[in-house]
C-alpha cells in the first residue's frame, strides 16, 4: 500500500510500504477513506522535534474495516468506523474512568512501531475498545459527512474536551485561545453541544475567524497578549470569563488564559506544544483558578459525536479547508506549515 | 492596647499601640479573645520576605464585638465572632461567587495599614460581610471550643477548601501533602465534613502524625519525594489517588502531588509559600489532571464550620498544641519556626 513517510524536516514523501496485517486476535485492519494532517504533525516537519527517518505519519482517520482478529466483537468487515487518535482497550481502570488516553494498553497512531493514519490502511490494536462504528455506514452515510466524522477522530473531540474541562454549560460566557482546528472545534463544542451563550474567539486570521463565527463565536478578538486580555475584560465588565479554553499551549497563551479568567473560573487546556511550558502558580492561586489539562480521551466522546454528526446537528467539517489526495501530502504539510490552510483532509485510493 | 509588632527577622515584640477606633460606618471594633500564629507569619520572621519595621502581625482571631459603625447590621456589641483572615463586603461579584478572598473591597488583617490579629483589639472593615457571629456566644459558648473557633478563621477553612477543590466526596481516597495545621485540617475536613474513606497523610513528625490520625488519616507515609509517591502508588494498586490536597506549595510538594494523582484526578492546592513555584505542565497534561488552586475564601465556609463546632461534631482545636499569653508571642514564633510547636494559640488580657 501507499503511506506517508517522514524523511527529514520539511520533507515528507508517499511510498510503497508493506500492507498491514492482523498480529493479535484483538486487532483490526482498517482501509482508510479519509485522513488528516494535524498541527502536532508539524513539530517534526518544522524541525523542532526529531523524528526517525522513514517513520509513518498521521493519527487521524476514518475508514472501512477490512479484517478483524478472532476476538473482535464490536466491529465487522465492511463497517464504517472512526478511530480516535489513540487506541485503548476501553476496559482498564483509566478507560473506565473515561480517560482512554491513559489506557494501560494504549498507544498513538503514527508513533514508533505503529501504523500512521496517513496511509491506505492501518492495523488497529484493541479494535473493540478503539473503533466506533458509524451506524448505517458506509452505504447509509453520505460522503458529505466524512469530513465531520474525520474531525471527530481528534480535533472535534479535543476541542470539546477543552470545553468540558473548562466547565462550559448552558448560558456560559467562554473565551477560546487558539484559532487552529482545535480552537474552532472548541467554539463549536461550547456552542452546539454545551449551550454556551457568549464566546470570545482570539483570532487575527480572517479565514479562521469566519469559521469560528459560523461555529458560534459571538466576539472575535484580534488583540494578543495583555491587549487581548484587556479586550476580553473590557467586554465582561472587568471581571473576565468563567470558562477559558486554552488550545495553543505556549507560555504566552497560558498567560492570556490566566489573565482573562474570572476569579474562581476554570481553564480547560488542550494545547499541546512540542514542549509543555512551565506555569507560574501565583496568579492562579490568588485568583482561585481551576486548571484542567488533558490530552483528549477522544474515545469517550466518539459515540455522541458520531450520532450528532450523522443526525445532522453537528458539523465540524468546515475546519477542513483543503482536500488533497494522499499522494500530494507534502503539499498539505507545506500549506499547513505556512498557515495557508487551517487543516488538510487527505483522500486515499483503494488498497 | 498591646499588640505584636515585627521588628526584624527573628525579632517580634509586644508594645503599647493606639486603641483601634471606627473609621467607616461599616466598621466594627472587635476585642480579641484568642489569636494565632500562622505558618505564613514565619516568612518575615525567617527573613525570606521583607516586612516593615513595627508593622502589626497576625490575621487569625476570634473576639467580642466592642463597637459597630452606624451601617453595621449583622453583629452587635457583645457578640462572639469569628473573623476570616481576609475581610470582604460579601456583596461584590467575587463574594457572590463564594470567592470572598477576591473581594473588590477586601484586604488581609496584618497587611500594611490594617490591624493585626495578634493584639488586644482589631478594627474590622466591612463588618457585616466579614464577621460571623457564634450563636449564643459568648455566654452560651464554652471556652473549650475557642481553639476550634479560632482554627476556623484560617487553617480549618483553608484545609477544607483544599479538600473541596480536590473534589473529595463520600468514600473518596485522598492524599494530603503537608502535616502543618492546614494539612491536618485538610484531613479533618476530608473525613468529618466530606466523608472520605481512606486518607494518606505524608508526615514524618510523630506529634503531627498523631493529630492527623485522630483527625481521620488512615495511612501515615513517612517517605518523601519519589519514595513518597511510590509508597502511595503501592497502596493504591499502582493507580494513585483521585484527590490530592497540596498544603505546602513548594516545587517538591507539587511534584509529589502530580506524581501520586491518579489519571483524571484532582489536586486541591492551598499551600502558599513565600513565592509560588512554577509548575511543569507536561505531566498534568498527559495524565488529565485538574489543578485547583486557591487562597481560601474562608468566609464562605465559616457559618457551616461554626455550627459544626458549636454542635460538637467538628473539633479542629487539637492543631493548637501550645497556648501562650500575647505578651509571650516571641516565644511562640520561635517554637513554630523550630517546629517544636504545630501551631500557637495566644490568649489576651482585657483591653
Amino acid at each position: 500500500m501507499r503511506a506517508a513517510l517522514y524523511m527529514s524536516a520539511g520533507h515528507v514523501v508517499v511510498e510503497d510500504v508493506p500492507d498491514p496485517a492482523l498480529s493479535e486476535p484483538t486487532d483490526a485492519v482498517v482501509r482508510v477513506l479519509r485522513a488528516a494532517v494535524c498541527g502536532s504533525d508539524l513539530w517534526s516537519y518544522r524541525g523542532v522535534i526529531t523524528r526517525a527517518e522513514r517513520s509513518r505519519l498521521g493519527h487521524e482517520f476514518i475508514g472501512i474495516v477490512e479484517e478483524v482478529g478472532s476476538e473482535v466483537r464490536a466491529v465487522r468487515p465492511g463497517d464504517l468506523v472512526v478511530a480516535p487518535f489513540t487506541w485503548s482497550d476501553n476496559t482498564c481502570p483509566a478507560c473506565l474512568d473515561g480517560i482512554q488516553s491513559s489506557c494501560e494498553r494504549g498507544g498513538t497512531f503514527g508513533a514508533p512501531g505503529a501504523d500512521g493514519g496517513q496511509g491506505q490502511a492501518v492495523r488497529v490494536p484493541w479494535a473493540d475498545g478503539t473503533l466506533v462504528k458509524v451506524p448505517g455506514g458506509p452505504i447509509g452515510v453520505d460522503e458529505s459527512v466524512y469530513a465531520a466524522l474525520l474531525s471527530a477522530s481528534d480535533v472535534m473531540g479535543t476541542g470539546l474536551h477543552g470545553a468540558v474541562m473548562a466547565g462550559v454549560a448552558e448560558g456560559s460566557t467562554v473565551a477560546v485561545i487558539g484559532d487552529g482546528a482545535v480552537g474552532l472545534c472548541a467554539v463549536l463544542g461550547a456552542k452546539a453541544i454545551l449551550g454556551a451563550e457568549r464566546i470570545f474567539l482570539m483570532s487575527r486570521h480572517a479565514d479562521r475567524a469566519a469559521v469560528g463565527k459560523s461555529f458560534g463565536a459571538t466576539d472575535v478578538i484580534a488583540e494578543r497578549g495583555e491587549e487581548g486580555v484587556a479586550a476580553v475584560r473590557e467586554r465582561t465588565g472587568g471581571l473576565g470569563v468563567r470558562h477559558v479554553i486554552e488550545a495553543v499551549g505556549t507560555p504566552e497563551s497560558w498567560a492570556m488564559a490566566v489573565g482573562m479568567a474570572r476569579d474562581g473560573g476554570s481553564i480547560g487546556a488542550v494545547g499541546v506544544p512540542h514542549t509543555a511550558p512551565t506555569l507560574p502558580l501565583f496568579q492562579p492561586l490568588v485568583h482561585n483558578l481551576s486548571l484542567n489539562l488533558g490530552i483528549a480521551p477522544v474515545r469517550r466522546y466518539l459515540p455522541d459525536l458520531i450520532s450528532r454528526i450523522t443526525a445532522g446537528t453537528l458539523d465540524p467539517g468546515p475546519v477542513f479547508d483543503t482536500v488533497l489526495p494522499l499522494e500530494n501530502v507534502a503539499q498539505g504539510y507545506a500549506a499547513m506549515a505556512s498557515r495557508e490552510s487551517i487543516k488538510i483532509m487527505l483522500t486515499t485510493g483503494d488498497l
